[in-house]
């Protein structure tokens, strides 16, 4: 039996990250009663952007143009690479820090049992950037997980091998966050970690 | 400044039910880096669905089709017909239930304020389909809501004028909830209408 153009349309929805059978069907409704227009924006923007978008040459960033609006902008400060794991955490940090630098997108984090290497990131490429010898701080923002850790001190003495002086986010207590409900590693390394108190 | 294909997605996203700025990023990244082949099917699922799907003449429920395939059947017992707000409902029903009966799906409730009376809910129709004299019985299925009430009584005016005998969904305690949390209105209706036990 071949399904409806409703069931295909419920099935194809939940592709979206976050998206079951319920929810699916919850988006299909919504757009057939109140927001055909909008299904049909969505419909374009979505294949345009499948068939566009690819990724900047330069930092490996999605991009539309083969180099990337920042890392095309005179106006950023070339000395200052910060590398990231994801676009989104890019995103993240443009959007939080007043950061003029650049950015370098890894699409991923080392991870050998699942045959990432230094290679699947492009990290032949990075090596290359840093022997230029225009970046002065590799600002490395990986995730702090285990396999972001891993990464992070990879990368930093790629930056060492270079000549280039890296530097990771600082850890520690959230801004806004109960003591109470920190984490035992994060409260440990914040400890550890205190500084002084500036007057 | 015109924005970005990227950008022009993730705004495109927000018309999903429940969907705000970071859901949306989320998805158009998800889809870009992971999903481009479901993104492809998605946008076509989408403009096909916009497009082709319409309402059922019969029971005005979705359908691609002049009449739907549950009221085209010859399988469905045509004397039982079950009255529901929305599109959803019906499926809920149908999934629920081993309803054999037809439906007919108002696409509304009456809301005299937001000007939704009996001729945009297509009271009119139905009340022709009651006078043909083959549906014997109305199942009343309205949300039992203040404007879902109103409804169901307008509803069961219009059967009784047709000789037609209209029923509600039975209301009470819900299955595998607590008393404790079951709101007063619901407990005080549940224990009113209490039932002798079975043997």
């Amino acid at each position: 039996m071949s399904s409806s153009l409703l069931e295909q349309l419920i099935e194809a929805f939940r592709v979206l990250p976050g998206v079951g059978q319920k929810s699916a069907q919850r988006m299909a409704y919504h757009v057939l009663e109140r927001e055909r227009a909008g299904g049909q924006r969505l419909s374009e923007a979505l294949a345009v952007a499948v068939e566009k978008i690819g990724h900047c040459v330069r930092c490996r960033d999605f991009s539309e143009t083969e180099v990337c609006a920042t890392c095309a902008s005179a106006a950023r400060e070339a000395h200052l690479l910060c590398i990231v794991e994801s676009p989104a955490d890019r995103l993240a940090i443009e959007q939080a820090t007043g950061y003029r630098g650049l950015y370098y997108v890894l699409q991923g984090r080392l991870s050998p049992l699942d045959g990432v290497g230094p290679r699947e990131l492009g990290l032949d490429r990075l090596a290359q950037r840093l022997a230029e010898g225009e970046v002065q701080e590799l600002i490395i923002a990986t995730n702090p997980t285990v396999e972001g850790e891993a990464t992070a001190h990879y990368l930093a003495q790629l930056a060492r091998q270079h000549g280039v002086r890296p530097s990771r986010l600082a850890h520690g207590v959230p801004l806004g966050g109960e003591l109470e409900y920190v984490d035992r590693g994060t409260l440990s390394h914040a400890f550890g970690s205190r500084g002084e108190m500036p007057e």
